[in-house]
């Protein structure tokens, strides 16, 4: 089902933005694992609302409260079920989304798919805030991975085509100073993952990670190694030489592969990257309609919001490729 | 399993390129349904090797024999297999690949996963000839598909970066005549296809498309709509209006959603592109290793090789787009 | 993974006996419905601990939170989970289960499988308190069959051997006296499934059905219809002759298929029985063994338990079944 | 999907009784693993037609065709497909069957299920024929199975209520003599299953066995351990006590549980039942009805049937079983 990833590191969340909580059960965990809290309290602080200056006003505590799967501390084998209270209150302002549809948001199509009793408030299952449990899922598989020496690193590689920090932060005021958005990059790379992960076809580690980005909101391209660029290469050039490393392990002399070759890991870094489109809700009329009355309006999206999600959503996605990855790594177990 | 893909439209691929046999079992297509097998061979034929001049020497027929799952033509509401036969005969002249792997190929994560076992000729399991039976697939979803008044239809977008065709052509010769190999990108929509279909987060139709289009050998990026380009766009510019149209539907005005929003199909066309790698099987010697002594040597890919694969990849993209389609429709109807 | 199932109809069981709370993760309920939360509630009373006389002594409240899924009372698409939260204390003196295992549980089987980490406590997650979601997800299973106008009804068929319920109840006093336990049998009817539910082979509606009952803590057979008496009889017997019913559908004469040929349903009554064993919990001295000093020892477990178990397994039994049937339900629809 | 079984050793079997060919596709194979094809083709001639002198006349080769998996005999990490060959001519008298459903026979529900396009010569995809590719399958998890010290056996229980083997016979002869059939129960053992296999819940090896063999056709019951026995037992008798063998692991001194607890093995041998109907082709006039006039009518089954096929249903167990429990050990090293 559609709020479940993984096969044998298997998570499925649940929730929505106004919800009373959100949350996530995780199964397949080790038996006798010991999460550190504060360091995946600290995670889900970089994707929290409220962090750093451009992003949304709302604040919530965010800190989840592991309801079954602990004891002292300790995985005891049980799923791991973890909950976030969402302390906002649900806004008796929302009848007007019941009714228009936001552009570039999920609106319209949970109209079609769920019809009037779907959940318009603050996006309702389609809110960004569901990577909270998506973070909660992939901050346990971080720690896990650690421990096997494989990190899991992401950053922003661009803001509105922008590559330098500084000229990014200067293209995110003139922007919010618009009531507009922009879109951007995240690079995310794997280190250490061990050579042998993934299966051929439908098990590919592309596969896998592109399902568990594309469940983050707004992506809508996802690429490994040289991506998109390879599209302009040539064989000689976009070939990764093997070599005898010294230390003993084969190894590329380029990575355009991106560490994955025929789905599976060849034990150079995995490398990809996720297009991240500008947040839909900006502060400009647009053009929408109304479901119910059938009519062309205009519509004004009240509430702030975050010119750009690509800096909270760099953490989501080194929790969608952690996941992927861990789960690989079990499988490869068997 | 990493061979199966789908839900309610479910196949499971099998075979090795030098196999007795590749094919495909396909589950969950409706009971009383009669192919059109004319129309699946020409469908089959357009990735066909030896299909045009750039293509492969390899010859075959190519013909599925269906030995299951038909009743005079008909569906009877068992499993649909369909097998091919390998023609050629298995190569004796494979023992070089056993010890030293291909750059760009899977020669070398299939000898870490599966060991000297692993089947290296023609590249076993990885070889792109496996797409045969995932047009058979996703050709019965096509015209299921057409039934419904759906149309999935892909075409190259470029090549090396060329997207006139004399020019694609032309850097096809120069490349061929260095005995050198290209990559591409190639775009595909799916027109007619209802609103409603695809699920929020994980069984989203960017994740099943991606899920099922990375697995076509060579492909290294999938991007939606706009794609990565958003990174690049302000809302104000991304966003798509939406309007009612005079027919009835809701539609929008631009599609740089690509058909999809929150994972869910809009009613408007869905559009991807996908990226391929450059044939990695090239005439130049190159650097890589032998696996059996631990030394770093020089290999030179012995026999024939398409210059671009973009152009025999044209129907495997329509195949696992439709059979996404087609598998999305199924479930919305539950 | 083990905690869920279902392929249209899917929930997730979570949570141990002595964690913080237990609870479900159910995907699949139509949007738009409204679950009668007393019915629910007078449906869990029935398995509730403190229901009759001879149950256990621990008294909960066991009354469900939905945390989300629901609007204003109302399914919305998103998935529904409900929590309950274990209000009994975790005791301190579980330290002998440690190290004891208790004979006919999963004290043993449990350790050898998570390792001391595993939790003890009022038996973990293999307690039968985890039955109590299984309630919610069957419960809400069980409003929409009836909306379809399909019963689940079960009913004690025998105690000790006993069918006469004037002579288990005297059986019971026994037993209880005694400090002893006692199994018995609880038979399902489910009537006005259409025919046509369920697939051939795995995907059988007797093996959907066992899947689920099995997961009921002390289940140890399933039979359908005739069960194990169709190994005495003739087929002359067995076969269920077919008529047209004046009202139009076909009906057998008998139905000792209990409702289900082939895997799918035929329109007849879905009958099935479920044994289950004596509640291994008893107050008499038993032989166990220490694990950590590999010793033969003597075990007598403390607190009072349920002399028979099968009085309270009676809505377990018709929510596993419940959730089968409208899983089937809902995947004839695709 | 119905038609395929298990999570890490997974097989999806297809075909009808007279398509061209019945098969199976095994995923999950350790790579480099060389079937024993002479013990593999004993075990199939073991559930032949035309083993033994009560069984059906017809006669097939059954030899298993491996077209993909193999490579010089040994498996290569590709899925395994066999397929066998239906060489007995497709009858052209099944057409009173189109109209008329046989009693006992799936012949009806596959009718309200797939329509009037259902395979219905010798059963379609409901054929006992299609427990051929399950043995291949569960023949290969048999050798895998026995290169770790786990043996699975099955045996006749009782034909007809007749434990011993002489009485049963008699039986039979009566039976095959009126044109009558009867039913049975085979027990099977497995030994040498380490402890620790299984999950709790809907993954418990009962839930799997269960799920495994409800899909040998036939097949109406499903107890393990003590089975139906428990629910006239008391807890005192039940439970099976644990103690320290000399060699070191613990054991049960009794074993009512049937070497599983919790749905997780315990080390002792796994011990089960399943009842099988009887043959519902018998040689004498039925009741039924004409499906496509909407009349009563007489049904007198033509051909030559087995009087029993528990006989040849002994390798099926045996093989459902195996696949069951080889999927749980894989699982188990993850």
């Amino acid at each position: 089902m559609s709020n479940s990833f993984g096969s044998r590191y298997r998570f499925t969340i649940f929730g929505q933005s106004h919800a009373p909580a959100i949350g996530v059960t995780v199964e397949g965990l080790p038996s006798g694992f010991a999460p550190d809290m504060d360091a995946l309290g600290a995670f889900l602080a970089r994707r929290a609302p409220g962090h750093g200056k451009y992003a949304t006003a709302r604040k919530e505590a965010d800190a989840p409260e592991f309801i079954s799967g602990l004891v002292d501390g300790h995985t005891c084998g049980a799923p791991v079920t973890a909950i976030i209270r969402n302390t906002d209150a649900r806004s008796a302002d929302y009848d007007q989304l019941r009714r228009v549809p936001r552009p570039g948001h999920a609106d319209y199509t949970a109209f079609v798919k769920y019809g009037p009793a779907r959940d318009v408030a603050g996006g309702g299952q389609f809110s960004g805030r569901l990577t909270a449990p998506l973070c909660v899922a992939g901050g346990l598989a971080l720690q896990l991975l650690a421990q096997e020496g494989i990190s899991v690193r992401a950053r922003v590689a661009s803001i509105g085509g922008e590559t330098e920090p500084a000229a990014g932060e200067k293209l995110l005021e003139e922007v919010k100073a618009a009531g507009d958005s922009v879109g951007g990059v995240i690079e995310c790379v794997a280190e250490g993952v061990p050579a042998g992960l993934g299966e051929p076809m439908f098990g590919g580690m592309e596969n896998r990670i592109a399902q568990a980005v594309f469940a983050i909101p707004a992506v809508k391209g996802v690429e490994f190694g040289a991506g998109f660029q390879v599209g302009h290469m040539r064989g000689s050039e976009n070939n990764d030489p093997f070599y005898f490393d010294e230390a003993g392990p084969v190894r590329t002399r380029t990575n355009h592969h991106g560490g994955i070759l025929g789905g599976i890991t060849s034990g150079m870094p995995i490398v990809f990257r996720a297009a991240f489109k500008p947040t839909p809700s900006i502060g400009m009329e647009q053009d929408s309609v109304d479901l119910f009355s059938h009519e062309n309006v205009k519509l004004t999206v009240q509430g702030r919001h975050d010119p750009c999600i690509v800096l909270r959503a760099v953490p989501c996605v080194e929790a969608a490729a952690a996941a992927a990855i861990y789960d690989a790594l079990l499988e490869s177990r068997c």
